[in-house]
């Protein structure tokens, strides 16, 4: 495996005329969103912001947290949304445009994305994050980093790492395995880090196996640094440093926001009393000033004249982001789209299809430019021939939005008497603000009692069919209440476009084409998180490893509402063809497998299918999932036309972490490649015999019976000894798990230790 | 909470009169039953025997590994079988039986009971073992330890602790954090030790934590001694032993077998270098005297006439824990008791039937003085007025069962054909020894197809009532085949006279009462350790915590398909009356809280009722079970009798092991006691209300702002600092989590170190 050792950048030049002070100084920023200026060596302040779907840039500090006010700029759907585009090129150009709403403000580095792993569907930070899946979200992230960098903007990939949860933060410990750890909470980083250099990494608040992330060496250099070769810097989460000097010692660069009152000083002393070596403090600063050089020569390059952008031209991006960024669960009795003929009757129901939630509560949250409202753009769609009837059939009022009893039947009866006579009914569901936010976790997965009564009285009333606009951040609980929907589409949170995206994908003026990058559960129970989620006593134990999301559902062979990867459109695919095409070789580190399949549109309409490749390891030594994403490709056809999409998988996709090793490792033998539109919906498969170098261990006296025996030399030596007991073969069976050493020291039983020695030593000699 | 330390009896004369190289033989045995005697000191050697549920003792060597050839000994049921009986008089019955056919073979020590917990249904040795429940596995383990050292044998408490699984069982590290080993793997453990000071204690093949349990000093000395106050002897294992010297400093006094050629030699080296303190040989060697004095002393009082035993005797009490054993599943359309007409024809199916299988494979296997073949017990209790005819239906072939296809289609259309006139049908199903032995697990929890496909057969070809009986060691999946049975008697493996007791209950001459000691689930991929069983790379998570069995089944609100503490009769029962009455404190530590119910038979028939006492807190600052055992009595009653049962419950029924104080802590508030015959058939429930001492720790720096606003004093005081973020509610919910110390350093915020320092003097003046 080869590893590209991280490397400084030349250290700019000034660090050498730093005082010890200037340097304490520029290792934290100096307020809440800039970094350290040093005036007399014309060293400038840089400024970033929050912002993975939106400039949220705070001109002032209004409320001393950097949570409220921010200047208008496009919101983009957040990352629950987007990732269900499975589009790259798509969340490249939104990069772009964020990186060019970034230079409008001056804003260096925007801090995002947020690839962390979707463990539960709980997390109330869902909404920011990608996927349950690590080569998704890392491939998904890399796109949004490429495009935000093109416009010589930093990034911060966020948050490094095992930051799965809201509920305690910045004090709970995650333990979590060394396998479990490469597979699943870190591959997202890696792939990013990588391919597209971040210019920033963003440490987490929560511990690491007992360890602060901002004080956790071995994530922040070792394996991020000198593993996967980061040559960008290292931030604080927002107030995740607990001890400056202890964090510059791990390889945190840039504290922030600055504790001006405690971490400039304290670096001080460090250094002078000598329990800091300067040359640490130094690699942090000059991490800096390249940061703030590369910025200002970015900004100097290009800013010549002042950046501006189109609003209306950003707000169309948004709106082709929403438009791939719902996924059409369902559609039956031929709801969607809504096909009326004139003079028909659509009743629009929810208070959300009027007041829209488009995006999360936190430091994500965006100050749109404008906000597109469903039950608008749905007039506007359907035009004048069609009657849009609305209620709002509920409250948002937060908190109370059950418990305004009264009012909500008062709002349901109105809404069953609109609905009555309508032709189609669409119903727009979904989580009010205060159930879903950064800073806390989800309790259940249930929409609001008062929505879901709704539904029930609506459908009571009106049996043509019905439609759900699903708006949530993380998945809702769908499977006691789907029998009543012929149709649901689950917006998410899809940014200020989203309501005329889901009228376009509702009337059919667009063809949905998003597909799941979370499971929807049947139960909360079933998720495998569930037993450990959030943790006790500030410790949250990840007791289920590596299954994690569809990993854990297949490996239970458990029932869900709606599979990862799934995802309907309005016209049809054929997909096959499969073929697979491999050179390289495990063993020489360049193994490519080419798997190409034809995807053929054969239904009426425009659309596109996402192909995606699952890899399984059907024998090994460890125990793996059933089958994991490795590929996937997005493809837009006309109907009639067919195109081939060829994926490339490398020796990645069939490693696991093995903690014997401590590396990737393949085991030589059957691979099986499916394909398919979902991960439970596989239209084509195949096996390819993969060689590799042998990972097995060597037969020593801690070695068993059983492991013996089954080597062919081992068992040829052991042979030899005729022991009694290898005459009985169930006796060996029930001693098969004894080590060489335990026999050897039962007495009596004919192998003594200098007979063990002496096999090992034969054995030595027959395999050198 | 009081402890008692652990102190050691007066270390027998003998010890100061011992050469080293005497010293370091004791402490490991002779041969593979024996202690190492000191001729000229006049020290014997003792034997030991396996035996948790009958003698295996080997008078030679056979083989070698001490797993063949034993004298014969009377087969009790196996501990699956009789922790069914709930009834702890029973086994203490047991229990003096096998202390008197010990004493009849000059065995001083019984190497057992087992009581691990049932961690996953496809440890091999779960027949080994009594429960998933640890409250019942000692009180169950007690009854033996009790009755077995009446008759001045000693007992051996194994396996301590974390072995819960057969595969790689001598290197596996069963990772478990504290509470998971505080609240399910130690306590049988701890209330064997504490209310029976068994003579001694059997550490573990495996490691926990990383270290041998051989090793473990925290376990052997810290635990066990200290805190429990054991003050008998720890034997290891047969062959766990891997470095003699670091097991003693661990407290393991007595090495077995002895491995001869390196361990008194390692020893004395230790000690004449320096590295091992004399003072712990001596008091191992002190412990291993004591043992052989307390047998020889006992022996020596009572065996002025060599002990026998009667063996119709000992059969009759095999007899009567085999009818306690049997678990009546589920009984409809009459079925059981078979009542026939007089010219009536009962066909009885199974190989099982006329081969059964009464115990497993292994250590425990014991050379039975006699078995009762069911069919034949069967032919004599229902008299030549009944016709028997019998088929076998399948074969018992190993890991042929299945294999020999044709056979067994020859056997199964030969049984079809001679069940399809049959006016009862019944099925005797169960497990091949080749599938369920200890040194290995299963992989799944499935009969054997052939069985299955009979079952399936005979259903099809004769409708009239169907009863299965099931022989098997640890739960098998009902739920692919229940619906073909009328009836099912679970008889587990129930020793020489199961078949004799089957036929009473089959034939209503007695009445079942036995309930599960463990849950059978719908699925293996139900049971909360399946992500994580037997583990990886010799590893296993203990990834579900205290989640194990009906804690978890209940935690995820799963269907099984019988429950925990399940178990049907021939006749009903009415429980009711609750009352619960409490004396002592939570703070005194003398908490007795009464729990009386009455238990009414109101059936036709004798019978037998388990209450079961579960206890649940409804709110801690933990996740705790949804209810846990924590009592139960079995009320035998005549038709129309009434008995009150009552179980007191201590403090520790309402504990939790908190790893934030390292103690049992129970949180002031609501308990609710719920009496049922099945852990899912509550008849009557209370809530009590407890006093505690408050554990909640001290508001400090590191507490969260939503934790000083939850604090009546904190929240005053932060008010009166009048911070402009407290009056956002929103903003206080997001930035809930981070502790004060993290807004100090905010920079603007209203809120510096030094006036957060004054805070928390200003708490301490008003709290102290």
């Amino acid at each position: 495996m080869s590893e590209t050792h991280g490397s400084l950048p030349p250290a700019p030049a000034a660090v050498g005329q730093l005082t010890l002070a200037e340097k304490a100084a520029l290792v934290s920023g100096s307020d809440f969103w800039h970094t350290t200026p040093v005036e007399r060596l014309g060293i400038p302040a840089i400024m970033v912001s929050d912002g993975p779907h939106g400039l949220r840039t705070q001109l002032s500090e209004a409320d001393h947290v950097g949570l409220s006010g921010s200047v208008p700029a496009t919101c983009f759907p957040p990352a629950a949304g987007i990732a269900s585009s499975w589009n790259t090129r798509l969340i490249e150009t939104v990069g772009r445009a964020l990186g060019t709403e970034a230079r409008r403000w001056g804003v260096s580095v925007v801090l995002g994305p947020g690839v962390n792993i979707k463990r539960s569907p709980l997390c109330g930070r869902n909404f920011e994050y990608y996927s349950e899946d690590p080569f998704l979200a890392g491939r998904l992230g890399a796109a949004l980093v490429r495009g935000v960098q093109s416009q010589g903007v930093g990034t911060s990939v966020k948050h490094f790492a095992a930051n799965n949860q809201e509920d305690d933060r910045l004090r709970v410990s995650a333990e979590v395995d060394e396998r479990t750890l490469r597979e699943i909470y870190l591959p997202a980083f890696e792939h990013i880090v990588r391919t597209e250099q971040p210019w920033t990494v963003m440490c987490a608040y929560n511990k690491v196996n007992g360890t602060y992330a901002s004080e956790h060496r071995r994530l922040l250099t070792t394996v991020l640094r000198e593993e996967w070769g980061f040559a960008g810097l290292v931030v604080s989460d927002w107030g995740a440093v607990h001890d400056r000097v202890r964090s510059l010692e791990a390889g945190l660069d840039l504290e922030m926001p600055p504790n001006l009152e405690l971490s400039p000083a304290a670096v001080v002393a460090a250094v002078r009393e000598g329990w800091l070596a300067e040359s640490v403090l130094d690699d942090a600063v000059a991490r800096v000033l390249t940061l703030v050089d590369r910025s200002t020569s970015a900004i100097g390059a290009a800013d010549a004249e002042p950046v501006t952008f189109d609003e209306d031209e950003h707000h169309r991006v948004a709106h082709l982001a929403a438009l791939e960024s719902a996924v059409l669960l369902k559609n039956e009795r031929g709801a969607l789209p809504l096909r009326t003929e004139p003079g028909a009757t659509v009743a629009v129901v929810g208070e959300l299809a009027r007041t829209p939630r488009f995006q999360g509560g936190g430091s994500s949250e965006v100050n749109p430019t404008r906000v597109d409202v469903p039950v608008e753009e749905l007039r506007d769609r359907l035009g004048s021939d069609v009657e849009i009837v609305f209620a709002p059939g509920y409250g948002l009022g937060g908190e109370a939005a059950d418990g305004a009893a009264g009012e909500d039947e008062r709002l349901r009866s109105e809404a069953v008497r609109v609905a009555r006579a309508a032709d189609r009914v669409v119903v727009f569901l979904g989580l009010p603000a205060a159930e879903e936010s950064e800073g806390f976790d989800r309790t259940h997965l249930d929409l609001p009692a008062g929505q879901l009564a709704l539904l029930a009285a609506l459908r009571e009333a009106n049996d043509r069919p019905l439609t759900v606009v699903l708006s949530n951040g993380s998945a809702v609980r769908t499977s006691t209440w789907d029998g009543d929907a012929d149709a649901i589409l689950e917006s998410w949170l899809s940014g200020q476009a989203a309501g005329g995206a889901v009228a376009d994908l509702l009337t059919g003026r667009a063809n949905p084409s998003g597909k799941l990058a979370e499971t929807i559960p049947v139960r909360l129970e079933d998720s495998s998180s569930f037993l450990n989620f959030p943790g006790d006593s500030g410790v949250v134990r990840y007791g289920e490893g590596v299954f994690v999301g569809y990993r854990a559902h297949d490996r239970s062979a458990q029932e869900v509402s709606y599979p990862f990867g799934h995802g309907l459109s309005y016209t049809t695919f054929d997909v096959g063809g499969l073929s697979v095409r491999t050179s390289g070789s495990v063993a020489g580190d360049d193994l490519a497998v080419e798997v190409s399949v034809t995807v053929t549109n054969t239904g009426p309409l425009a659309g596109a299918e996402v192909v995606q490749v699952y890899v399984r390891d059907p024998e090994c030594s460890v125990t793996r999932p059933v089958r994991e994403l490795k590929g996937f490709a997005k493809v837009a056809l006309e109907p009639g036309e067919s195109r081939t999409a060829t994926m490339t998988l490398d020796r990645r996709a069939f490693a696991y972490w093995s903690v014997r090793h401590h590396d990737w490792v393949v085991e030589a033998g059957d691979f099986e490649i499916a394909v398919g539109t979902s991960s439970r919906d596989l239209r084509a498969a195949t096996t390819i015999r993969l060689d590799a170098p042998s990972i097995a261990l060597p037969l020593t006296a801690d070695s068993t019976l059983a492991e013996w025996l089954a080597d062919p030399r081992g068992n040829e030596l052991l042979q030899g000894l005729d022991l009694p007991i290898l005459r009985d073969p169930g006796l060996v069976r029930v001693v098969g798990t004894m080590p060489m050493s335990t026999l050897a020291s039962f007495p009596g039983l004919g192998l003594d230790h200098a007979t063990l020695a002496d096999l090992g030593t034969r054995l030595d000699r027959a395999t050198s």
